[in-house]
């Protein structure tokens, strides 16, 4: 019996033909998607600070895959360090690899055996792969698979591009009154969402958010959405205290960075927080940010480690150890977009006013919005329209 | 560009074209799964108690497939209730189905893939493959998919043959003190595995277990290898309570089915007990034996119920509730193969002594061990040698 | 040395001795509230609907105490059943006892050792008191400990007096937008509380709600302020639904009494839900009810069973289990007195529009008071103004 | 109505009134204790090495506390750090205080209201007072109870004593197989029992234990008892190792103190497990320890800190936290004794071979005793037989 002349064998067969069956459609799929593949364009990092648009073949679409015609993307902080050093944290691009990873589409196609979307969805694209057999993602944990293939986390391209083809169990559909860029926020706010959950933030967890940068807003947003009582944050920047203040912080404490003032400054935080701290977020990661955070948070409390600016840290570990205050680590998130996407329908959270540039798709405005969200000033979110 | 000049694209490809390349492959190995098909014989369920050997055709080897000679399988209660009546609970088969889920056996042929295993290596067959795309799957409660194709579940076909195709990563390479045997004997081991890790069985917990078949017994050996301190456990048969004493239980209580005695063989068993009785396994399911469970087990505990011998129960379930003693379901197991062959390996848990029966894999045979199976008599496992 | 003339032993003591001190301070406090005794008065249930208001001698003020001045009290359902029957489950009023339990008030005097309240500090009273050294005392769960004493539940005295001794630890300080009454009606909250936490309730758990009495709208209330996004609630009677919707329920589901309609009703609260159930309250009890809630929750959810309507209950217990839905059981509450107080001050929680009739401490108001409450009628909650 | 006049008013009184009646037992019970206050003797610190056997005034004996004898008492690392320095971590010695807090003894008088001890009794003393009424207390977490008072930690006088005063539900009876001196071991086995139970350990828990000495070695027990499959375990001293080998550990490895071997360790102790490692315990609690555990345990494991060694830390904290490998601190423990005796009674755990020394109590002999114990040397646990 030939591979083309597989005839069907419904009595005796296993569960597993269904599998040949598949192949025969991905083939033509393949065919499809040869035809189409050179009007793709992708944003391509070559080199620090070198990025183009070229074309970006796509891979066929699998059975259970997705086309979709990207429309928004957000930079993230790790788009712009590969942007400027060709790395971030240990992930290094060693050849040429499209950028991005926070985006939302439109479903131009799918695989025969999708039924939860159809073409013309709106849809927020959760931007990780994992294996699915490893032990963490039999556990539940798949962020921490080995074999995860992230958008834009070398070596797998990210989806600074027109198209891309993608699982479409990872592509959420947006409510009606959710934008495409707000379904593209949800992936920054996965990640405040995660630390949330982790730290099991609740109507009666007091909350210390240190950094009051694009993550530490996230944090801020979804500690609100979870119910936490009372928030204080914190940061050198008085600006960005002011936004902090009109997401619904309870307080804001302006520090230094100076480590001598560390506990003039907790006693502050503690003052303004009027209540024990039960946890707090680091979205910084110096060794005075956390050293803040431990000496603040109360015994049986939780600090959580979200930024990673150091590496090695030197900090009052064995004080907060002795007090059960733990140390609780973030890697990306889980299984949080249907979460995100309900806080915006509801408007539990509004992520709007975190958007403050756009651009276009074009050579030019890709250059230009990667220099704006390198450059500090004060942009936090910067978003392609495409 | 046509299907078969694909032409490699180190620089600018995705990592999906990866997929592509798998293709080619999963093509190849089908022209010579298709050489071999005929070969294979498997043990059809075509009515009530009519049980054929013929042939049946295994499906392509996927990339990440291994093909298995089957060596050891041992029959299930389920595999019985299939036999005699076509159906279990609400799983009804209404077309031919190989039966039979319990199983190890030795690798023939690996996908291309696959790298955790090597032909000739000793295997134990996790039987149920779950979708990976559901909110169960991604949650880590993989059990529960709603799309689970489980050997011999229908309408999937099981795996009494002499040889099946399956995902590598649910196949657990066998130590090499553990015999093919014991390897099949994971999976019924699991769902006592199961039932304690959802109990939360430690060296703190003593328990009640109700009913000292097959199911009572491998919940019997798995607590013990959770390290409960005192297990009680009973049964109306003196037979089946001498073999639950040589497995290592604390003390055994002979029950009766009269329900006007559920307060006196409380009484009894918490007597036996000596102290207090954190969880009761009800491995049987009916009004006396979980009424059993609810009025012996202290406030604050856990009722788990495995057996599922009625639909509708008449029990006190209020004056638990009212003492927060929680009633908690078991639905078969999730990610409990590693466990298992540790427990084998180390000798925490033998299994060798449930193995009653030998049959070999001829019609004959087969007819006689699922009489034997289902004959009640001093049967606890029954296991095939193919 | 005699007792009296005990020196101070600074450098050699133990710790202990300061209890020795203390003694001396107890004696002098309770010449004190000798002289006082025979001023308070309190309402005691003397049999099946008497009720008289007679003198209640109060305890002497230990060193953690504080008596209080009673100002606000509602009637509970067990209250009711006291009343009516002189038993409520299995606790049976053997001899005149105090009735009443759910009370705010006004310090009017401290223990020695009390630092977190001053006179005239208004508090909301937790009415149990643990022992402190059972099991499940040190484990947290202090309210399933057999030797609790709280107020009015036999044969401890109740509260529905002008004046209490209770412990200062149970004594909640009002913040100062909260009114006497609201402090009162954090008892019944905290039923509601309790059972949302034991069911870990969240901006991820779609809820349904059965019974829109009393305690099936302090648990809507209480799931609203921990982040539910969807409550569909049921009942009877229309007009309880009414109040259940103006409360903030997402849907309202008329149900009948007819068993019958069971399979039919779940549809309908399906289709209201829109989505998965992920938590069942039964405020109910009864074998409809649990029905309702085993058969409409998810494969992975759980049921809370909070009403105690039957003793026994023919259910389906095995499918729910085999679904692994659980079922939680409540025991009033534990630790719920600060975030009540918290979701009151903030207005997360707003229980005013629970409370439907108010009554005066004489003689006549009280039968009246209770009668009102055991009519049935419109009556939610029924406050004393003492 | 006098104090002394009190009478029984049995129908209308309150519980509280028997609080009432304790008093006059108190007096009396002060009374008799009063008599026998001389004879009592104790190991005072009086200054830096400076410990005098002087005599020790009991506090009278409350309802709820009994009177033992102590008969045996091991010296604890921080009763050497008082000792030899007066402080030990934020704890000071500011006045004259007795020391030692690991002890074992028998009961002489029991209050009035103790059920679940007579005269005879042999029992393990919990050495921590908690206040029972802080939020810790509440919450089932007693350990962090800021008014803890803890025997032999300052202020609080401890237990190297001929007779101490204790509360009846913090001495637990020994079982019969167990010695005094192994029932003053589940005091230092505690430690061991909490760090296992915060992390976790389990049948599936694969083991680092940083340190070999006494914490190592219980950790080690604690650990085996709770099911761990493998445990390794270092230490820089050869002879440590071949004990924690004796008492079980799968596999040692030798480390040293030198920074730069970090690494190069890491690997070899990776290599001694085998496989993942799930759990690390630094009972050292240097930078090099706690870098040793960061980087040796798995994504999503746990990193629990133990010893105290530094207050400051250098270590690689950021790139555990985005594995999410979590940092557990631990202090003291919690509700341990129970499970310690039933440990030491099946024999799961045995603590005899951790006592290296032995000493009766006389001034010359608790010199000695803490010579040997601060000495460094071959001791592990300096016992006191009183």
């Amino acid at each position: 019996m030939s591979f083309f002349s597989f005839r069907e064998e419904t009595d005796k067969s296993t569960p597993h033909v269904v599998l040949h069956r598949r192949l025969v459609i991905i083939m033509e799929t393949q065919a499809k998607a040869d035809a189409e593949e050179e009007t793709n364009m992708a944003a391509w990092l070559l080199g620090i600070k070198n990025l183009k648009i070229q074309p970006y073949h796509l891979p066929p679409l699998g059975p259970h895959h997705v086309k979709v015609q990207v429309k928004a993307l957000g930079i993230c902080g790790s788009d712009v360090h590969h942007f400027k050093t060709m790395r971030c944290a240990n992930f290094i691009v060693k050849k040429p690899m499209v950028i991005g990873h926070e985006c939302a589409g439109i479903i131009e196609e799918v695989g025969t055996e999708v039924k939860s979307l159809v073409v013309g969805d709106r849809v927020a694209l959760e931007p990780g792969i994992s294996c699915g057999r490893c032990r963490h993602c039999k556990d539940g944990r798949y962020n921490l698979c080995p074999e995860m293939k992230f958008f834009g986390s070398p070596p797998t391209n990210g989806s600074l591009a027109n198209k891309v083809v993608h699982p479409a169990h990872l592509c959420y559909k947006l409510p009606e009154n959710v934008s495409l860029e707000e379904g593209a926020m949800c992936e920054p706010l996965s990640v405040g969402v995660h630390a949330c959950r982790r730290a099991n933030i609740n109507p009666e967890t007091n909350i210390l958010i240190i950094g009051s940068g694009p993550i530490g807003l996230v944090t801020l947003l979804a500690a609100r959405a979870f119910g936490a009582p009372r928030i204080v944050i914190t940061d050198v920047d008085e600006h960005r205290l002011s936004i902090a203040k009109m997401l619904g912080a309870s307080e804001v404490v302006q520090v230094s960075t100076d480590v001598q003032l560390v506990d003039e400054e907790v006693a502050r935080i503690q003052n303004a927080m009027g209540c024990d701290i039960d946890v707090s977020f680091d979205c910084v990661g110096y060794d005075k940010t956390m050293t803040t955070a431990l000496n603040a948070t109360r015994a049986g409390g939780k600090v959580c480690l979200i930024g990673l600016a150091l590496s090695k840290m030197t900090v009052p570990l064995t004080p907060a150890a002795a007090r059960e205050t733990d140390v609780i680590g973030i890697f990306r998130y889980r299984n949080t977009y249907p979460l995100c996407l309900d806080f915006l329908q509801t408007g539990k959270i509004d992520v709007k006013p975190l958007i403050t540039h756009r651009f276009g798709f074009s050579q030019e405005e890709i250059e230009q919005a990667f220099e704006t969200s390198a450059g500090g000033g004060n942009a936090i979110k910067v978003m392609f329209n495409l």
